[in-house]
């Protein structure tokens, strides 16, 4: 008998009922995703699809690969003084991308550059998972509250980018703390100061 | 007899030339490259490296397929108040990104961030070509120039990710004066104000 946290079920309806979500929830995008459309895609019952992989959340999570699981990880960032989320944000992504599953984060980033179909995933996550979820905790329900969640993603991306991939220095090597005391008061700027 | 503005020349040997000065560019970064390394490299006299392309650093731009020219774009938008370097920085690099040679640049993001030889010529080109003469033209001497550089290019990378790459609203359709109003104070601070 295989014990195992994962359930194993059978690997080729598993991998049938990834592959129909990618390319769902890439064409349709997260909210107009169901599961009824995934299990027809994969040409399975909803239910198994349900079975599998439980919430349409945890399907999207898992057919993207996503290393992290945004909905642990937010609220507890954003609880704490508003004018301090900034820093609590930055550390926390640094601490995602600088931690083993950063070699994941990246590897979707670069798959996210390279192909139209991964972008549309990966934007869904962004938006759906993440600055979604940051918006709601931090109560941002001014207008500007979408330019604001899409502003600090492009300073989170592009410090992806500068640190993992072009690997520019001294960002490149320089440690979290340095990073967050030089970005922190420019991630709170789009959160909640005029823009 | 052919007239163009571009030399002809015999295009075996100025492709053989081009694929030379990648490599070379790649191994050992644009300040310890020389045109002759890339010559015995490409198996033809310095002469004739010369001869096509003049200096090492039009040959660097020539190699990476480059749409711009940061020596002719830099000073121009340096020069100025002090003060709003930052806007005028931002405001330039969205014109190039969004102008025709936007989507070649685009293009050369997407390959920096999937092939680690692509990425170590685009941080070449980012260091020496953007980020060194954006500093000399600002006089940025103090200890923090190269990091006040990398932000600003994690900044600027960072929104062509978001707005052509992952398309994330309200940024994808944003105007550039909004964009430029919204990001100008943030690589401001990056630029002359305590990190």
């Amino acid at each position: 008998m295989r014990r195992s946290g994962r359930r194993p079920g059978n690997q080729d309806t598993r991998q049938s009922i990834l592959d129909a979500a990618r390319s769902v929830f890439a064409e349709r995008g997260f909210d107009n995703a169901s599961i009824r459309a995934i299990a027809v895609e994969a040409k399975v019952d909803p239910a198994l699809v349900h079975h599998y992989f439980g919430t349409k959340e945890k399907l999207f999570l898992a057919s993207m690969n996503s290393p992290i699981n945004p909905a642990a990880l937010i609220p507890a960032a954003m609880a704490g003084p508003r004018d301090q989320a900034g820093e609590r944000l930055v550390a926390l992504v640094l601490s995602v991308w600088d931690s083993p599953a950063g070699a994941a984060a990246v590897a979707l980033l670069r798959s996210a550059m390279s192909n139209e179909w991964t972008a549309r995933l990966m934007r869904e996550f962004v938006v759906t998972q993440v600055l979604r979820r940051a918006i709601a905790e931090l109560a941002l329900d001014d207008e500007d509250a979408s330019l604001r969640a899409a502003l600090v993603a492009s300073q989170m991306a592009g410090i992806a980018v500068v640190r993992y991939v072009l690997k520019i220095e001294p960002v490149a090597s320089a440690d979290a703390e340095t990073l967050v005391r030089a970005l922190a008061p420019n991630v709170q700027r789009y959160l909640t100061e005029p823009l």
